[in-house]
């Protein structure tokens, strides 16, 4: 083990960082974790650092005798990598989490590499947005470029209308202008690349989102062929080797026929792959570590077949998921709150039937 | 949630208690450790108070707004039990434990239900011995009725002439012989029942031991036969039900033919069903939660068949291992000491033939 890091820290200490930490320890790996907030899902999973991200005293305090330093999530202020940076090894990298912070780069980079995405344009300012409706014609979706997540930070435009709204409402900030795509529907990939270069990926997954928000994945995703599987481990590959990338990476897709437009790109773990931790022979979790720790990469073979339904806002019964053969609970300690991601449940079985056959009762008894 | 219990404390913080948190984290559980080893193996994954069992004070920290205690060994002292089952509900019960704890209550247990065992007699004197060395004739193992584990408490006398060390050695605690019984292997069937008395049991797990200490176990068991399987099923319900016991607890068996011996019980999550993690739909230590929170029971299925190998000693090349497709290492954190359990793996494949060669595989990169 003298080679293999040991003590890792993790910026973050949300649902992520707890299940990563889930996953780290069957590996001899302990962690340290620094976040704002009190209640933070992973407080109990290692040492709990509770201050702002920028506080000086914190940050000397968290690198303290770690081995390497990684995210749960990409917003992680400049400077903050910075310090990190210049005072032991993390992963992902500087530039991957920047591009991660942000959709232009995100967008630029998937162009640069030949990847198909939906039609966009810069916004800086009111003028830019009526050019673009105008060039993209509408629906379009007008996002900030910065910290958007789970629908936030988003403006659907339907008439020319709804400029003035918008822009009031987001027009502050660094926006994008996007055309609304007619997919079939929403994928995701999830991908990893060792420190070694080596990389693999877990099947497709199909998503589903209600109110911006995540709200079932299927894995591997239904009706799904070869040859879509093998365009998206493409994109992935350029993404992961472009970015000199290590630990798991996630872009979401849109599928149109046969083609797939990718939509964003997040540097890290995502809950699209939350399935994997029992419907993967490795899980995404396990896989984030053993990259950047240096080991080898674990099978992404999916053990049957997954349903994964978000729990937002309330907790269910657990007596009446618990109740469901192939039902597996995962609540993060987290206070319900509306719009609030609590918990998740993957369900897993052997063919699509039974699959199907729980995920109903599973939905009766979660409401 | 508000009926479940939330805060589970754990008597003792040693690999048993860091998977038992582990798996109960994801049900949105949190823990609390108390264990008199500073470098206990759970330490990180909760409060941990380190002291010794029987301290008034440390006792009476570890119970303030716990909803439940909980036991990851049987050698717990009886007032400590009776300690703790005075101030909150405890579970297995002190009768379960104590049965647990003592050869000759367990053997005694096994004969009221019918359930066969190998021949033997209680020795609490030296004319015992050499009358039981005449009753039960040799070889046959001379073992210490209590705090007996991984060969230690056992003397094997193979002459009369070895009556004189196992006695100088053994004979100052009260013991028990027993036959030396010729059986085709070592089996042993890990069985949950719950608050409300359902009850499961995991296919039965093959054990190879190595100088006392179990080194692999394979499950489903080889050359399982269904009648093997309800025999074990049927002694763990008896077991069981007669203890009134609720979480999960453990028998090992001696095969021999079609017949079925109890050797001994265990009171709780066993080594030889740390398999349970990947290569069932529900873990051990999950079900021990379940069970004793009052959940339903999760399903007890395989998923296809697995290879557990215990670490004894020294830690391997995890580089090495984890380059085998279908290998999950699972380091306790512990200091490697020679006939010390230091962690283990477990090696999942969908059939015999694969699972044979990755175990090869594993061997020589274990060493």
């Amino acid at each position: 083990m003298s080679d293999t890091p040991r003590k890792i820290g993790i910026l973050g200490a949300g649902q992520l960082g707890r299940m990563l930490a889930l996953a780290g320890y069957p590996l001899g790996l302990e962690f340290r974790f620094l976040d704002p907030a009190p209640d933070s899902p992973a407080r109990h999973l290692g040492e709990f650092i509770n201050a702002p991200y920028d506080d000086e005293a914190a940050l000397a305090e968290f690198v303290t005798d770690l081995d390497l330093v990684t995210f749960e999530f990409e917003n992680v202020p400049a400077h903050v990598l910075e310090y990190l940076e210049t005072r032991l090894p993390a992963a992902p990298s500087r530039q991957a989490l920047a591009t991660g912070q942000d959709r232009l780069a995100e967008k630029t980079l998937f162009r640069e590499l030949g990847i198909e995405t939906s039609p966009f344009a810069t916004i800086d300012s009111r003028a830019d947005l009526e050019r673009a409706v105008t060039e993209l014609g509408l629906p379009a979706v007008l996002k900030t470029r910065r910290l958007g997540y789970d629908g936030k930070g988003q403006f659907v435009l339907r008439t020319t209308a709804d400029i003035d709204r918008a822009w009031e409402e987001l027009g502050d900030v660094p926006l994008l202008l996007e055309a609304f795509v007619a997919f079939d529907r929403e994928l995701s990939i999830i991908a990893a690349r060792g420190l070694n270069g080596e990389t693999a990926c877990y099947p497709l997954t199909e998503n589903h989102h209600e109110e911006g928000i995540l709200r079932l994945s299927r894995a591997p995703a239904p009706r799904l062929d070869q040859e879509l599987q093998t365009t998206a481990e493409r994109y992935a590959g350029l993404v992961l080797d472009q970015l000199g990338y290590t630990g798991v990476l996630t872009i979401e897709l849109f599928q149109r026929g046969d083609q797939l437009l990718a939509n964003e790109l997040a540097p890290r773990v995502h809950n699209s792959g939350h399935w994997t931790i029992e419907g993967a022979e490795t899980s995404q979790f396990e896989n984030h570590l053993r990259a950047i720790c240096g080991l080898p990469l674990g099978s992404t073979a999916p053990r049957g077949i997954s349903a994964m339904l978000n729990l937002i806002g309330t907790t269910p019964d657990p007596a009446a998921v618990l109740a469901i053969p192939g039902a597996h609970l995962h609540l993060y300690g987290k206070e319900p709150r509306p719009r609030r991601k609590i918990g998740h449940i993957t369900l897993r079985a052997d063919d699509p039937e039974t699959l199907r056959r729980r995920l109903d009762e599973l939905q009766l008894s979660v409401g």
